[in-house]
């Protein structure tokens, strides 16, 4: 069992990451305030972990539950009422906790539900995806998406702890684990040079669950995310790192429909293109842009914009993304792997010509 | 012109009251950020204020409008959808501002939707009611009704400017004027008896709208609000005390419907029971129960529970009031004219015997 600290001042805590943590409430029991606790899920999750976690709950609080249908479709303001509705018929007080366990779009809607339940309940994450587990639990960031945007709506709010029960990815399917590696990625391409290495090398390690590699490539996220989220909690700068390949990531997944494809490969083909671009504007080297495409497609993600998406479409759904500042749009490109900036004066024609070059 | 500050660190603010401020975007302007405005108000208001506001502001901003229905029963999730389909459609970003111009229910929600729009905007309020003016605009909560409770989803977002220009009270209708009055009366009974009787002496001038009583009741009552939101921003310890007669007052207006009774009325019945029970439990005199019932009385506010309302009613309502802590109903009490206190162990039997003396 190891374990970091978000440090945030009032709102500093923890991430404990280990084998089978859920096998003891030990872990949980200090971060649960007042005697109420909702724990949400969704309808795949549920049958796997829900029981054993109420089975420990039940004993010491009063205890409910809900199921989610599972995807992103349903990341939605009308499923957030439905949290709303059990709360308040189950008279839930704002001295509650809620427990998210689950994936991303689990935990972003239980955060905000978490936020806004009374002004603000107790909340705790158990992220049970991989990218849920390196990215989407640490940091604060909670919300649902719009028919015009993703993560339109949301607020910043942390949680009491996160716990990491590394576990729960052997019942991960195979095209979410590869999605959460796109993440996992991307921490090597914005400031770790030699993790990205290390990921080249460890692929097959990984993709086999082996512990060890896991573990490490968790841990190596989570603290370098726990760095740059205590840097900059709101976003204000260094943190919009971390948005690499979201701007077009978050267009694809708009212009797919949420759910078609998954949050991290889009990220994967958005990252693509913003690897393309960088080396248009005479940064990255076209031999990384290739060693970036070769490590996405061993580990199975897809590296192509879909043949169903017009050019048009991307700066259509890119005028309304949150790194719009002032008109301008934002973009995290990389100057080479392991070095990431933020640039917000690129033409349209070289996006045109990085995204023209993206077509499979 | 006098201005106050709200002392929240980071998260500080201030509070400007004159007459006319309106009449120049001078004031407004330091404090919006972006080049994209909206400004939230209602159709009553609108007519009112908006085109000169707008007239200030479009020359300089980007600038859109969105006009409400009037009237506490909008105050719902799905009023809040409108915001987020308008900010979205005309494509407005994290670095926007969103100003609220109008009573409280406007000012609520327009709060909201700025602290849940891409995670929080920029904020700024423009209370046109007494209500909130002196109370509703000034704290930072924020947040709609559900069918359950009163303000049950919301968030702590505090504004970067609260703008009151006491001009506006000259349009507004005598019952929403007593019902601020109800909220203004609650610093003198909470904290400040030399101000309750101040108010005991003004009450003509008042209902007046003498400028010099109507100056000097909104600033000492911000001045008051400010200093306790100062102590105790979240509401986890003296903030409470401003909640006086709102547990009663919340289970009357959920129990009427939203918008029935206003919330300044109900606010005024709950602190005459509160009152009733505090000189039950040998703390408040009669003398001072009947000062408080009279001085309602002169400002034409309800003083009895609304005769279709049950004392289960109450008990069902309260249960779900956010005052309650682990189970326990938290109730803000009355020592004297000028003390409140907090008390979670007033027996049943004690608030049943209030609540009956409390029928007219």
């Amino acid at each position: 069992m190891k374990s970091l600290n978000i440090d945030l001042g009032e709102r500093s805590y923890p991430v404990i990451i280990g084998e089978n943590l859920m096998g003891s409430a030990d872990f949980l029991l200090p971060y649960i305030s007042g005697q109420s606790v909702l724990v949400v899920t969704n309808e795949t999750v549920a049958p796997l972990y829900l029981p054993a976690l109420r089975e420990k709950l039940d004993p010491l609080f009063s205890c409910e539950s809900l199921v989610l249908p599972d995807g992103e479709v349903y990341k939605t303001l009308d499923t957030i009422k439905l949290f709303y509705d059990k709360l308040l018929q189950h008279r839930f007080s704002r001295s509650s906790t809620i427990i998210a366990l689950g994936g991303g779009v689990v935990g972003d809607m239980a955060g905000f539900a978490a936020a806004t339940y009374q002004r603000g309940v107790n909340f705790i994450q158990i992220p049970t995806t991989l990218l849920s587990q390196v990215d989407s639990s640490v940091g604060g960031k909670t919300g649902v998406n719009h028919p015009l945007g993703k993560n339109m709506i949301g607020a910043f709010y942390q949680p009491k702890c996160v716990l990491i029960d590394t576990l729960t990815l052997t019942t991960l399917p195979k095209r979410e684990f590869s999605a959460g590696m796109a993440e996992v990625i991307k921490y090597g391409l914005i400031s770790e040079p030699d993790f990205f290495s290390w990921i080249e090398q460890s692929v097959d390690a990984l993709l086999h669950l082996d512990s060890a590699a896991l573990d490490y490539a968790i841990m190596h996220s989570c603290d370098t995310k726990a760095r740059i989220v205590s840097l900059d909690e709101r976003e204000s700068g260094v943190r919009a790192l971390l948005n690499l390949g979201h701007t077009f990531g978050h267009a694809i997944e708009t212009s797919q429909g949420y759910g078609v494809i998954l949050h991290g490969e889009a990220v994967a083909i958005g990252t693509v293109i913003a690897a393309r671009l960088s080396n248009l504007l005479g940064w990255l080297t076209a031999n990384d842009v290739e060693r970036i495409v070769n490590l996405f497609r061993c580990l199975e993600l897809p590296v192509s914009i879909p043949a169903s998406m017009s050019i048009d479409a991307f700066f259509q759904h890119m005028a309304v993304d949150k790194k719009v500042l002032n008109g301008k749009l934002r973009l995290v490109l990389l100057k080479k792997i392991g070095e990431a900036c933020i640039v917000s004066d690129v033409s349209q024609d070289a996006i045109s010509t990085a995204l023209e070059a993206s077509y499979s």
